[in-house]
């Protein structure tokens, strides 16, 4: 009953197989490797963009920070919201991969921002040389809370971006995940959406570390190359990382894993609902993260039978009726054994 | 009838006096000098604090940035209002002195904070290795909306501060228009009141471009030294700015030019009172700033007629009686007529 | 014959495997582990350093950058020679990492300093307050030529950096074949000589990307982190590097490497020797990398026939008698075949 | 007798009239007026580039990082000599300004690059994308050593920049002194000899504290601004830079300046030369700054005598006959009598 997080589980035995196999002798480092070029290559097809840059990375905070670094100034803001990654999850580092940009809260619900919202806080910046100058708007899908932004909303925002000349960055560290729930291309999730650069996770979905940094407009790709370097991101066994994305996109792993854990999410939704607690949901659930309202002795009697997931907004100890808000995340290794044994419990717990 | 800032008004004479006199002869420069010697000491004197550390800079962005910088480590963030200098007008500089630490927003009222809001802000940062760790808490007075933190209120947030550990800046671009209104010493506005380090204003109130940045606790005085010298702030011909300094206190000319910019304004408000304008205050007027909400015609009557203030939500066309904001400043330099002429075009403007 | 460099032959299955067994199952992320805390203590029993601080991260260029911007003040300048891969491989890598140290090159012969020569270099830098302050000393070994530092010639060094209270780091990233090559204990060849800090490298020898960053002075353990979280070298899977690392460390793997990637530049040092060509070494040969000065002629029949390695000043055409220098680096998977095969090669290129 | 620097002796009394002046009535903040407005076109004028862009700042330090930050990326390298200001005295403002850029030495003869050593420096970075890439190369004239660069001299480097696409700044902290040396306009001396940017000094020639930053291409002149906006030296009371420009340009009262700061230097060297001293000079004295290689009795016997100068290698106390080198300076106030009395000093401490 792992519930935690999508990086606690273990990375796919296909990805490991396809690392052992890129490690098969003598190759040039650095990413000047067949294996690389040919990763590259397919994630241009899949993207259907011939002309993308893109640079592989192993976290997903140095595809974000690299990717915002070279779409901004120093003296530029980041516009996103409070609870995504970049602000709350990666200590500053935006700020230190820019050299100095801030960001800028956009106001949302459940970690989504609506147009009028980002155009409202892009007129609050940029007021002559004085406050920090418009920059890049950035958008996480599948957002921090679970929700996603369909095609529409994507557009309707990178529509506001657009009126301003500010570029736009998905992170996508849960890519697949929205990508299989939204049943559309990555494509239309993307530059046809008017995303500029994507931060294509692969890590939280089966691999072990792999991030893929793409920039629809290559202009930039030789200043991501040099940032990338300078961080110390760039892998001189550059195949440690092109050989798990290898293994990642071949015959549509990376799909495939993404309906297993939406799968596991959507199952363990249903039988949240099928106990009569379908209004304890934070948001409406879309991908594999769930956000729940339970009473603290809930949660506490869940833990307490094994269950592991994090309690967001208070300590196990206290009132023991108070609602709190627990946080569930499939990865694709999630089992339907271990969403019935959690669902047992759960009822139990309700009962009880 | 100049109420556009305090900076667009004159140095006062006995500054560029001062200035002219320092420049005298032969002298070692970067502070390596008795007139330095002698405006530092007279800054631990008028503060009661001979350990201090005092160093001078041109700019109060300078001041601000490089004392949060010594008082933070780039993965820290500063704790401060939406409206601050700091996040509102220095286009990214504590981020860029810093070298990448952030700033968080606290809830304000008239940009002030509340212990609670700052408590609140502060628990919802540095959670574990991942988000911005706490850092040293910014607080402005008078605040950017013309407001006063009483000694009393001071003492109350940086409580808040010390019992997580955190430095406390004061930035006082303003200084001795919040001290004259108080009526306590600078000790009492600062280290008596728990603040660790202030930005002591110059530029605003008479001088042509001086501020001291002063530490309390030596400790960080050396850093400061190096951090000003690679921002390119350190003076050569350092009697500059400590000539302008010398004449800005000596005599208590600060204090009566303080006194002359809150008069002004006090005499400001009160005729606005008297035309039956008491409730157009967005805040209690204090110190050398209004924030008055009026129908946009009488914003347009009054600049047509020759005021110069910034109106801060809209343009001048428009709805000619959707009320908009006004912001008035007065400087020492600002006359009893000037505030008469105003306040005559404003009865015409009312009626109109 | 793939004597390009140390990180373009493959990891060792060992490591492979080891990596796949640490994948088996749910684990907490970012480090929370009992692998990851079985390789920290492995470590520092490796260097009897009980109180070490040890962090794991993927790339030499980050464990450098990381250890040297803790051990440094942004207005500080690290000394390290000129051919340093800090100062020449790594793309401003420690002054992005540090928010801005410079770097002073000490002058070296074959890429080792002298204690006298640091000295001078030292009294060079910190004039005031107006010169680069002075920061830690780097010391790389086996250094960017492939010579090594005795533990006699690094306690040297480390004393005259003590003697100005500098600490000291050291580029490990051929850390085994050093230590192999001197036969002493890995706490002889750092903290009983004076190093304060070292990059422990395993990509190099036989891992697909991880290094240790270890700080035998736990204080700044803490910083390091957060460093290391807002540089993005935070792995989430962190067993990803962990498993690695404990299958480099198992059953003393990581020594074996290094013998057999020293053996074999020793069995083509002897062979070069023994075709006359003695005198063609830049200097004598150490550990696992050869600088020969060849004719051109010589270097362009080895390429021709197939060897793979990189001729360091000049192009392959041109005067055909002209000396070039030539790096030939064996890794751990260097056969014998090869090496003989290669031996060959030049025989005849040498006769030609 | 102060020779010590010219940023000890005072500003031109009409520098401080002209602040004086400008500091009358009301005036909008920020260089946002005529003034400001007035000395850009002068500057545009005296280097007939009408289009240039021309931004002040207090100090040479902030010109320098300013203009270089502008012209240069973070992972790019600026060439310059080991004993120009940007590397030897201003604690790493460029590597702090640019968010990490790095300096590269290009070897020098008193403080002077030949076309040969800057190709060959150029020649050695830039590999791939491992080592810095070729930034800015930046040249001082007058140079840190009292050396002149010809205009012929300036072109050939400019020549070199220019064939590896690099661009060219010019530390202008004497440009006048070179100006008046060299007998040439300010066009020539500048972009029509190759040079795209200026640090144009005010301070050492007789102002308090401004610089102007010039960039002879306009493109990157908001960039410019938002770094000194960020960086805190954009003054608010902007006139007080500007009114020490006005004054400085006004009547050619920088010519004059300079002029008699060079002609006292000449009288002074002449002096020296009459003493049988002529062999003592470091480099041939050109401009307003002379290095003497002198026993440590002469250098002893003058500085009791009261003169104010650096021995810049080596205490005044120790072996008596002992060659030390002094660096004498003098700016626009060095009188006759001044130059007479140490020259009277010298003879005696010559025959001593």
């Amino acid at each position: 009953m792992h519930f935690a997080s999508d990086n606690a589980g273990p990375a796919h035995p296909a990805i490991l197989e396809a690392l052992t196999a890129a490690n098969e002798g003598y190759l040039m480092g650095y990413g000047n490797d067949d294996i690389t070029r040919g990763v590259q290559d397919r994630i241009r097809e899949i993207f259907e963009a011939p002309r993308a840059a893109v640079h592989l990375v192993s976290t997903g905070t140095a595809a974000n920070a690299l990717l915002l670094a070279t779409l901004s100034q120093p003296w530029e803001t980041v516009f996103c919201t409070q609870v995504s990654h970049i602000s709350d999850d990666e200590a500053n580092a935006v700020e230190a991969a820019s050299g100095g940009a801030s960001l800028t809260h956009v106001p949302h619900s459940h970690a989504k921002m609506t147009p009028e919202a980002l155009a409202e806080t892009i007129e609050s910046r940029g007021r002559m040389v004085h406050s920090p100058q418009r920059g890049p708007v950035s958008i996480t899908s599948v957002t921090e809370r679970g929700t996603i932004y369909s095609t529409e909303e994507l557009s309707a925002l990178t529509d506001v971006a657009k009126a301003y000349g500010l570029p736009v960055h998905l992170d996508g560290a849960r890519f697949a995940n929205a990508l299989v729930a939204l049943g559309c291309t990555p494509a239309e999730m993307t530059w046809k959406a008017g995303i500029d650069a994507v931060s294509f996770g692969g890590t939280k979905n089966g691999c072990l570390a792999v991030e893929a940094c793409i920039l629809f407009d290559p202009d930039k790709s030789r200043e991501l190359e040099m940032r990338r370097k300078r961080a110390g991101h760039l892998f001189s066994k550059h195949r440690t990382l092109a050989g798990q994305m290898q293994g990642y996109l071949a015959d549509d792993l990376w799909l495939g894993l993404a309906g297993r854990a939406n799968g596991a999410a959507a199952a363990l939704a249903e039988g949240i609902r099928a106990l009569g607690l379908g209004e304890s949901f934070v948001a409406e659930p879309q991908a594999n993260i769930l956000y729940v309202r339970w009473p603290r002795r809930v949660h506490a009697a869940l833990i307490e039978a094994g269950a592991t997931y994090y309690v967001t907004d208070g300590p196990l100890e206290g009132d023991r009726e108070a609602q709190l808000t627990g946080r569930l995340v499939c990865d694709w290794s999630m089992t339907e054994e271990a969403v019935e044994t959690f669902l047992g419990h759960l009822r139990g717990a309700v009962r009880g």
